[in-house]
């Protein structure tokens, strides 16, 4: 039996202008493991005064929280900590002070990196952990700084950091806590002003995909859960929300269905510069990202996870981590490919990521077996929601949950999801279990040889009869799923030719 | 990143009097996982005559069901294929007319194997599956035979088949479906008349545990748990059901909270016969095994996975799976060895099976960090309650899972269990809590020293009062658990030594 050699901690450590985090992780089969993490509030940014001095009491606050990092760096390799400040300590005029001591306390040096530095590490951030194709740009609201950036794969193509954040945005424009038109009006122009100097470039250079990053969108994404919307931002959504907001007046009476108490403060401030942004750079949608500047840390010190393919990557990694047979993941893949060419491709299934989360939802419908073959669709769903899937929006990891859950056996229908339309995704898994089914025996040379047709929602699939006889179990099953399949509404035709 | 390469599938068929099963497994790092089941009850005992001849029509319902089974055998090595038929197959005279064609179906020959290597098999089955030490009863009741076994370890010390199993009992006893006195009465004097020969050797050789195999006793398993009784099969529960099962007049009105429908019909004639082994044998409690005659086939084809401590084959295989840092769970466990012995060992948690559920929750609970650090609370008890645990009956395996389900953070009590009494579960988990809290840093140098007492539920830890300051997250965490622990009425001070 194989020995698990306990792999080295990474930590990356994040001096934010509202909190500090501390990330401990450790590399196992090609993902990044969370072993740990703690974050304290330590408000640096409200420590500055007029004339951008940090107040002792909010260096206290810094060093307080340090000195827990500290402990914890202890059982650390030196060359696997990365430790930088952003906004609040460039501005600060006597940082000094504050570092002088914090490098004590840490016994490591703070980085205190620049705004185009803390710009290119969060778009490694994005990169290393978002899938999909073209160019990306990339928006994170940060305490007193907010970064736009535009990238292709891992490449940076523009990298801007502005001085604007949602704690120094609610010190300006709600310093009288009030939530109303005026407070609102005036975040969102000044951010505009804030952004002008950049437009161009960035209209210019364009791009096929927006996502956000930081406690802003975030928080954004739980909203719209919890209220029951798709998880694509959109200016439209954003102004309801700024709708809910001034139903309160002040900002401590603030009550948003899914808004923790913990993100209310800053949330209006950030909603402004969030809007300003949409507003000013014409952004049709948004999704949140995978990771960030602290992600971009650790991939940083993980130099061997670099891959272009971000899905292929996860994809693989979940295999080996969960005992996948990988041959035979890879023979149910191609055969759920091939059945969708025959019944037409992208003319039967129109949407784009149709066909890739059938092939992912192939390659991994057996990590549940893992865990038990009884419910092993149970089990299945049950990883997929929760594992950390980079490459994978939390709507396509609902989905893949959902169709791997009915990979076998009792067939129901899809609940609500937001990654495909119903048509699409009911498609998608009746091919699914189709290329599961046929492909029981594990090996391709006795799979049989099968055309499938389809008309609308009807499926006509044409097989040989000599293998059908030849084969019971299968013939069985294939009975078994053309009724199940019929009784849902969605016509199987099984035809045993001579 | 490492590659998987796809283990060879094994498969074990067995061709019993009431179903015919197939199970086919592989091996993954140190244990076994299923793949696939196929279960047809083809009712073979009910085609045998007076003469016991076989008829031609229970024959067939044996071809049909081979030839679904010889279908999913292709792609599986021939020497890892396993098929036996037992006590129909060893009875019918013209078993050569069935056994020609069948061999034919299925490519392979099938071993029609003696009662004693039937208990053989099924002990071996027993003894991989089912942790514990002492010598071990075994009673596993089959459609037309039942085994009885003493052994200990892996060394079978009495083997012995007996003609009499649930569903010839049922044709027998109560062959006019009638669910009174009298045909449980003659059900069960029958059964003791076919136990005499062998009592006085059983009782001679005596018992440490006793675990039931088989429909009869998985059955009573599930009903007692849809009831909410405990694992523990007893005598007085035997009877409880008998009685609630003469409410009804007829087998066709059956109806017992907790029994299926598929095992309805011959469940009376199986509580009849393990009754009189009951009563025969002097039995006080049965637990259900964890595996019998197919899992005996099993292992018997994977010799690697012999191994005297079931419990630690079964911890090392889930730590290998789960990517656990197998020297901090080591460190972890220590520890919470070390508390206990400083807290009084068993004077304090008597129970026997206190400590080793201790050291197992400490050598499990990171496995849900495997899924994601966030609920990585949750995780571990989703994995550990759906997990197959060689060596751990039900109900430990649930009270790990809700032991490393509050490993760490918010502390609530325990639900009810049945592993443990509330006061040793209690214990156990508080000091699973601090032995975590303890060695976050996962380095045994970096732990404090500390001296853990008890008065009663009262803990008081002492620890040294620089090594506190000097470790500022520790302390915080410690005086956090201290009010979580008191504040569930489970007082615990923290001292503080010059």
């Amino acid at each position: 039996m194989s020995q698990t050699v306990s792999s080295p901690l990474y930590a990356a450590i994040d001096l934010g202008s509202n909190s500090f985090h501390m990330l401990v992780v450790r590399h196992v089969d090609g993902s990044v493991q969370t072993m740990a993490k703690i974050k304290r509030k330590v408000r640096l940014a409200a420590g500055l005064d007029d004339n951008n001095a940090l107040s002792h009491e909010a260096m206290q606050r810094g060093w307080d929280c340090l000195s827990l990092f500290a402990e914890r760096l202890q059982d650390i390799p030196h060359d696997n900590i990365r430790i930088v400040g952003t906004a609040t300590l460039r501005t600060a005029t006597n940082i000094n002070d504050f570092l002088v001591k914090a490098n004590e306390i840490l016994g490591h040096s703070i980085e205190v990196i620049s705004g185009e530095e803390e710009a290119a590490t969060i778009y490694k951030g994005v990169a290393h952990t978002s899938g999909g194709v073209g160019r990306r740009l990339v928006v994170d609201i940060g305490g007193a700084s907010t970064e736009v950036i535009i990238g292709e794969g891992f490449e940076a193509k523009a990298l801007t950091s502005l001085k604007m954040g949602c704690v120094t945005w609610l010190e300006r424009h709600f310093k009288d806590r009030q939530l109303n038109t005026t407070n609102f009006n005036n975040a969102i122009d000044a951010a505009k002003k804030r952004l002008a100097p950049v437009l161009e470039q960035y209209t210019q250079l364009g791009w096929d995909v927006c996502v956000g990053a930081s406690g802003t969108v975030q928080a954004l994404q739980e909203i719209m859960l919890a209220q029951g919307m798709d998880e694509v931002i959109t200016l439209a959504k954003l102004n309801r929300l700024k709708k809910q907001a001034m139903q309160s007046d002040h900002l401590e009476e603030l009550e948003i269905e899914g808004l923790t108490l913990e993100r209310a403060l800053v949330f209006p401030s950030g909603l402004s510069i969030l809007i300003a942004i949409f507003e000013s750079l014409n952004i049709e949608s948004m999704t949140l990202a995978g990771g960030a500047l602290r992600e971009g840390l650790v991939y940083d010190m993980m130099d061997n996870l670099r891959q272009d393919d971000i899905r292929s990557r996860t994809i693989h990694s979940v295999q080996i981590r969960y005992q996948i047979d990988q041959c035979y993941a890879q023979q149910v893949s191609d055969l759920a490919s091939k059945l969708l060419t025959q019944c037409g491709g992208q003319d039967w299934i129109s949407e784009p990521q149709a066909e890739m989360l059938l092939l992912t939802a192939a390659q991994l419908h057996e990590i549940g077996l893992s865990i038990d073959f009884k419910k092993g669709g149970e089990h299945n769903a049950y990883l997929l929601q929760n594992l950390d899937l980079p490459g994978f929006t939390r709507a396509q990891k609902h989905l893949l949950a959902e169709l791997t859950r009915r990979y076998r056996e009792q067939l129901t229908s899809l609940p609500e999801q937001h990654a495909l339309s119903v048509t699409s995704s009911k498609r998608v898994l009746r091919l699914l279990r189709l290329a599961v089914l046929l492909s029981h025996r594990r090996c391709v040379e006795l799979e049989p040889n099968i055309i499938l047709t389809a008309e609308d929602d009807e499926l006509t699939l044409s097989i040989d009869k000599q293998w059908l006889q030849a084969n019971p179990l299968t013939r069985a099953e294939l009975e078994l799923e053309a009724n199940r399949q019929t009784d849902m509404g969605w016509p199987l035709n099984i035809q045993a030719n001579e």
